[in-house]
């Protein structure tokens, strides 16, 4: 390579300037393809070349080698090296007088005997061929020589059959041949007697209704029970267990399939000492199940906690639940001891942290996957069986605790026992994940009619109730296997679920929960009693009926079963529902009546002397005042104390965009941010309700608190806003919430007229304002205009009477023309006589029905509900906190609230969607808000004759 | 087991009940604790009883197996089985005369000379033991015999040492020795002066500044490059290549290291023909480097495309990718064909189909995770290496493309060439993603001092420009690696990244965008030269300055880089923001007057005979009416013709609800339903933004319709109630949106007096139903009550001056006493000034200040310009459109809602949270609301002197 000359430069170059042209335009010209090839692809005369991909031919008398990759000489001809270390062989034919190949490839040998089909001499059984002398020079002609089995040799061909060696232990008493009547099996041989030959191979697949003589079991049950039992092969017992674990732990009739040979030795072991002071345990043998006496299972899993407690927090803290295993292969032999994670029990690949969250202490994991059949196929070769253990540490003195297991496709004479309830469980011990090795039929070479996948393992953990510090009890291991027939194994798929739960006796919070709802109940029963004698007070009915209200709804956040809870927060919300549809219906036929106290002004005019006009037809009151006031009350139907929109929209900010969800998450982890890598528990419907109940209230309370002492003192307060306005308009407004029970705002302008030009209303209003005219209230020298009134029947009587011909009682008979303009004259008439009525009613000008002031009793506030009954006199209950808005949202936000906290969760409940049920809730307000607006304007132009086109 | 006599089964029913007992005391008493034992756990004397899991003691004169599980014969000792069968065996000490065991250690022997530390015989090297005849009987004393390594025989010993077998083919041309000058590496034995034997063995972890000496490639590199080089054996030649590919391609200075060797062989072989017409690839070799010619990269990867096509649809659709490994294992061998996917390339555990989701084109791909380093030292005790290529297929002409690979660390002279520019990368093929082997120092079985894991695995692919076919161009693999030091393997982890990636030569949508930009703006800038004319006019003034609104917002939803396109998006915002702001300012200082047409009624009392009531002081006007039309002017500011809430809650409802969102995932599947396991892409800012945009402004439009359509003739229709009510109440509304333009409602009554009472305003009603009096018209027998009005600039400095007086232009001055109540007599004056004015100017009173009323063009509509000049009359267009909403947010819908729409698609691009943005939008929503409603009242309040306490 290097270069001497300079016309060898020269041509260097050239030859570079060439290829590179070449190149190039090869570049261009074609794109880098190449054909597929693979080993199999190859013909008889060509390997496959691993550097090129491609195949390539033999060289003379070749052939290609078992795996494709090589060549190798063909039968009869040697293998020839040149001495000039060129490896690339040739082959030579061998002479007729050394026909046969040596088994190394590379002399020819005459033989003793035949030849077989590779060309090498064939000795007869139990004979080994020799080619080389000790010291390996090949002989001219092979011979054949027998092993002495004899002692003290003991000795018989090796595999290759070119060698005596030692043979196995078991046969040495009958000199390496095991003759009869000893049994060979297995590679074992066994004394004649020692063990019936009666098994029976078979692995029933009930979920597919049929079983197959399976290949592993006809191989290796009978030879692994007899060792296990003759010779007490401690590998041997390992191995009859497993099969018995590959049949499901599942007994028939017969005592001759794994369980029942397993069951049988265990038995005949009886009377050696158990291992480990475990009765079940038997000498040799593996634990694989419980005992059967009845009851066992609830001892086992209720009876004793775990010496060991778990703790969340504190210096205390302990989370790992640390499990191990001891892993065995299908042959017996004991492989490890493996820390139960993602290499084991939790088949779905998953990020190892992921993974590792199951095995953190109070959190609900559930892992769920389809697994591929073509690469269990792969991956699971044979089947591995784990012994699980909890690991309870304690440093030199390490102790373990063997978790029991649940097969729940166990059967006992075709009968599942492990579906029924935990008196009848069958415990046992020992599982696997992942069988294709039993369901081979024929060979075991070949492909698995049926593969076996415990599709579901479940650990549960149990809490000791009452505990505090946070004991459980030993935690079962619960296993379902899955049979699946081998169809298209490349596109069949199965769901494995890997999960791990905590229980509780949940009785306890059950009898609490009922407990408090007892109590609570009684409580809202005596409360809805107290509303119900008020109700029947202020409607003036002397019958007792049975209509009650419960007020139980949000008294309910204890966890209790999830079932029983829905039902609660259902029944709290169709409680709810029935109180908020009552209370609409209430608000939107209330009767309400707006006094009119302006007087025609010509009667009385300010600056012309009154003697002058005496007679002369007063100018007709302007109308528009009680306009604008119906107008402002109509308005004030649906104000709430807080805003519903901004509620929604808070609550979503807090559970869906600062995380606050997270926090409903089925594990003890308080945390708002997650990485979306994070393994992601199920959400607690229980901790999902308390959240957005708690969420939703407490904006609302804080929303309430803002509304009333910030912005109804610095912006606006609508309700003060109307109670002035009536003041300014001259107008007051009498509500009949009940029969006899209602409100009165008392609006007569104190300065006689309202009905004027801006100059004069600018100069009332500020002459007000500096006090140079009288107070705005009933009694003079007060300024309260609210009242809540008992009145007396005597004048309801009255009321009624007048509002009959003043409400369109022929309107339903008149469909023509219904529409609100067409009022009678007759109706104008009882506009006038109620108006006139009811002022002076107000003005005392009634001694009959005459009413008096007065303050009412603390108690009287707190129960909502008057001693007194009016039975001579109406009574005027002073009132500042504008009660009146009970008619409206506005004095009913409560309920308004509760409704829309209940209605959010059960939504969410229903679809576990805090979005979805935001977008609901903000419909339904909506819906509720147009229904509440448009009755409730109907009953206004009803009952106030103004027209509805002035309620804009 | 069989019983024979009652007394038999009462001694069995004795034990049982007895065992019973026991075993329930024992359950009550302890738990199932056992201690944990493992095979080194026990003693030297002890074995580990794999079925009782705990440590037994071995049989006399034994000792612990290797294993730990088994016993065995302690040196000197023979192995004795009994005779009787029973397994267990016994240990027999050797006689003197025979003092050694035999290798079985069935028996005992005489050595020819010394025993090793088994207390078997030794030979010295080369020679075989021999111990038993070839029948198996023992020799008293073993002999040991040399080994023939003539020809024919060739032999050498066994790995045993027991045999003599044929030797290694590369020794036999020196009687099985490799004798100098031969050179011996590897098991193979070198011809003199074939190969240099200064070789590199070192391995550089230029990422952690060291280099060690590895135990790998001392062993093997020299042996692989002669064998390779010498005998051209495929095996060693992918053993060197992998030993490169091991070094990250990378190139010292020196020709001696891994990859300078291969070089070297491959320019050896530049004279052979080149593999498969590819000119990269030499015989026997493995491809490694594509060429070094300068530019080359970017051939490969753009020149030509891909012979196959993708599609989404259709009957050709085709999307699924499929990529083949041909794999090595680290000695050279070859392994299989791999199809790319979870088992290879795809290191992070996943679900299968949901790894598979990265071979569907289209979709972009992302996984990573983190490693746990202990687990990649025993899942990868030692490196696979991938030949990747694309399957064509083709069926029997089934074609592959090799994938150009890009290795982001590879070095030349201690550079990194490959992170630059496209132009100077140097592809390269074959990969591997763990390396545990080549960081081992001493020894392969010790524990790696660094190891080698491919982090982030890129497979590229780039779209052919301007194909209608779906080609690509051969995509490109990009690998990085990562040098790891081991420290604490069991807590150290490393974060690993697959992904699939999608380009597009954007250079086109760009220019497109560009042009689109360009044209659009053009337009825009037209339509806003037009809109500043038509506001000169408007606000009459002669002056061109250099204020300008651009319209181009909305116009740009076409796909370009991102971050270009977000500066796009927030341009768009920003100016839809100032043009929001503009009208917002515009609106909250408009000119409004309500003109009262209602004169005192004692002048012309229906009743009273004219005459005489003559000289008479008129009772005032009231003024509730106006009052009554300025409370709803000032409620109808914020009246929209959508509701903007429900236009979040459904576009949130369509996105979170309905899944919608899952529509700008970075897929090319539109379905709305996503099962939570599935693949989830990441998320393309372009598509979310095209996604909610599109979502808003449909839902918008369809709100609109609605509203418009069906809400406002069948519910209620707040501009024409209020149009109504002016008729209604008689009074008229002047507005001026610019200086010398704005907007006429005429509310004279038809019935002359509206200051009435209730029978009266139902009987006036009345008759306009039933047709008994005039239409509400300006014009007689017209009912067009609503105008946009020019108005002559006479007109307008008349306006202002009375204006002048009547806003309370003194207010800032007197800052003690300033609340709304306090109104001079100069204001009431100027208002009574102000009403007689502008009602004789509408009665055309004024001759000088006249006006005509005309229809407008339509051109004059379209582009909302006046082409008239109001130089003598002021002009009255008919408006049937009621366009005095314009002043109001109910006419500027369609900017209010692109402005909703922008502030939506901001926050999302900014927080890709679309509850997050919905919410903020909610607030931004209610904030203007606020503001809008606060200014405007003031400005009511200011500009009619209606006192805000009736602003309610």
């Amino acid at each position: 390579m290097a270069t001497g000359t300079p016309l060898v430069l020269d041509r260097q170059m050239f030859c570079f300037t060439l290829f590179y042209v070449i190149h190039t335009h090869l570049f261009h010209c074609q794109q880098f393809l190449i054909p597929f090839k693979d080993p199999s692809g190859c013909g008889v005369n060509e390997f496959f070349d691993i550097s090129s991909l491609s195949c390539a031919k033999c060289g003379a008398n070749q052939r290609k080698s078992s795996s494709g990759l090589s060549c190798i000489c063909q039968t009869g001809y040697k293998t020839k090296h040149f001495s000039s270390n060129k490896v690339p062989f040739t082959c030579e034919q061998c002479p007729p007088d050394k026909p046969a190949v040596t088994k190394d490839g590379f002399g020819c040998i005459r033989c003793p005997g035949r030849l077989d089909d590779n060309g090498n001499c064939q000795c007869p059984s139990g004979n080994i061929l020799v080619e080389r002398d000790i010291n390996g020079t090949f002989f001219d002609e092979a011979s054949c020589e027998a092993c002495i089995g004899d002692s003290p040799a003991f000795t018989a061909p090796n595999s290759n059959g070119d060698r005596c060696e030692r043979c196995q232990a078991t046969f040495s008493n009958t000199f390496c041949t095991c003759q009869s009547p000893n049994v060979q099996a297995g590679g074992l041989c066994f004394p004649p007697g020692s063990f019936s030959t009666n098994v029976n191979p078979s692995v029933s697949y009930a979920q597919l209704a049929f079983s197959i003589q399976s290949a592993w079991f006809v191989e290796n049950l009978y030879s692994s029970a007899a060792a296990c039992l003759v010779f007490s092969n401690l590998t041997a017992c390992q191995a009859l267990g497993n099969m018995c674990v590959m049949n499901m732990h599942s007994f028939t009739g017969l005592s001759t399939d794994a369980c029942g040979l397993f069951n049988t030795i265990s038995r005949s072991k009886a009377a050696l000492s158990s291992v480990q002071d475990i009765s079940y345990w038997r000498a040799n043998l593996p634990w694989l199940y419980y005992g059967d006496e009845p009851g066992l299972a609830g001892q086992v899993l209720q009876n004793k906690p775990v010496p060991l407690s778990f703790s969340f927090r504190g210096t205390k803290k302990n989370t790992d639940i640390q499990l191990l295993a001891a892993v065995y292969n299908v042959r017996g032999d004991f492989l490890r001891w493996d820390p139960i994670g993602g290499n084991n029990l939790q088949l779905c690949p998953e990020q190892a942290f992921k993974q590792a969250a199951a095995f953190s202490f109070g959190t609900t994991y559930q892992e769920t996957c389809e697994l591929s059949v073509a690469e269990l196929l792969t991956t699971h070769p044979e089947p591995l069986f784990y012994d699980v253990f909890m690991d309870l540490g304690g440093g030199d003195n390490r102790k373990l605790l063997p978790l029991p297991t649940l097969v729940q496709n166990q059967q006992y004479n075709g009968q599942f026992i492990n579906q029924g309830s935990m008196q009848n469980w069958y415990l046992s011990r020992r599982i696997f994940l992942v069988d294709t090795l039993s369901g081979r039929e024929k060979t075991l070479s070949s492909l698995p009619k049926v593969i076996r996948v415990a599709t579901s393992i479940k650990i549960r953990f149990q809490l000791v109730p009452r505990t505090q510090e946070g004991q459980i009890y030993p935690p079962l291991v619960s296993v379902s296997y899955t049979d699946v027939l081998i169809k298209e194994a490349n596109s069949q798929t199965l769901p494995v679920t890997f999960s791990v739960e905590y229980e509780m006796d949940q009785s306890e919070a059950r009898t609490k929960t009922d407990t408090a709802l007892g109590v609570l109940g009684g409580l809202a029963a005596l409360y809805s009693i107290l509303k119900t004698v008020s109700w029947k007070r202020r409607i003036a009915s002397p019958l007792i009926d049975m209509e009650a209200q419960q007020f139980v709804s949000v008294l309910l956040p204890l966890p209790a079963q999830e079932e029983q809870f829905e039902t609660y927060i259902g029944c709290a919300f169709a409680l709810k529902a029935v109180q908020f549809l009552n209370k609409l219906i209430l608000q939107v036929t209330v009767d309400v009546f707006l006094i009119d106290w302006e007087r025609p002004r010509s009667k009385a005019s300010r600056t012309v002397p009154a003697t002058k006009e005496t007679k002369q037809e007063p100018s007709p009151v302007s109308i528009w005042r009680t306009y604008f006031v119906a107008n402002e009350w109509n308005e004030l139907q649906t104000v709430r104390k807080i805003s519903p929109t901004f509620q929604i929209m808070a609550v979503l900010f807090f559970l869906e965009v600062l995380g606050f969800s997270n926090l409903a998450l089925r594990d003890p982890w308080s945390t708002l941010e997650r990485s979306p890598a994070a393994y992601t528990p199920p959400y607690s419907l229980i901790l999902r309700y308390g959240l957005a109940a708690t969420l939703w209230i407490c904006i609302g309370l804080l929303q309430v608190i803002f509304f009333t002492v910030f912005y109804e003192h610095f912006v606006e307060d609508k309700i003060r806003q109307f109670v002035d306005l009536c003041s300014v308009s001259n107008i007051s407004v009498l509500l009949f919430s009940h029969r006899c029970f209602g409100y009165y705002i008392h609006g007569r302008s104190v300065h006689g007229h309202a009905d004027t030009n801006m100059e004069e209303m600018n100069n009332n209003l500020k002459r007000e304002r500096e006090s140079l005219c009288g107070q705005r209230g009933l009694l003079s020298n007060t300024d309260i205009q609210t009242f809540q009134v008992s009145f007396t029947n005597r004048l309801r009587l009255q009321y009624d009477r007048i509002q009959d011909s003043l409400s369109r009682r022929n309107r339903p008979s008149r469909l023509i023309d219904a529409s609100a303009a067409n009022l009678s004259e007759l109706q104008f008439k009882a506009y006038n006589t109620m108006n006139h009525f009811l002022a002076s009613v107000i003005d005392h000008a009634h001694p009959e029905m005459d009413y008096i002031v007065k303050d009412k009793l603390t108690l009287e506030r707190v129960i909502g509900m008057e001693f007194l009954e009016p039975i001579d006199k109406s009574i005027f209950y002073n009132d500042e906190r504008h009660s009146f808005s009970d008619v409206l949202f506005y004095g009913n936000e409560a309920t308004l609230l509760i409704f829309d906290t209940l209605f959010f969760c059960v939504v969410d409940l229903g679809s576990q969607n805090f979005v979805l049920a935001a977008v609901l809730t903000y419909l339904q307000q909506a819906m509720f808000r147009f229904i509440r607006n448009t009755l409730g304007r109907r009953n206004l132009v009803n009952k106030t004759l103004v027209d509805q086109r002035f309620l804009i």
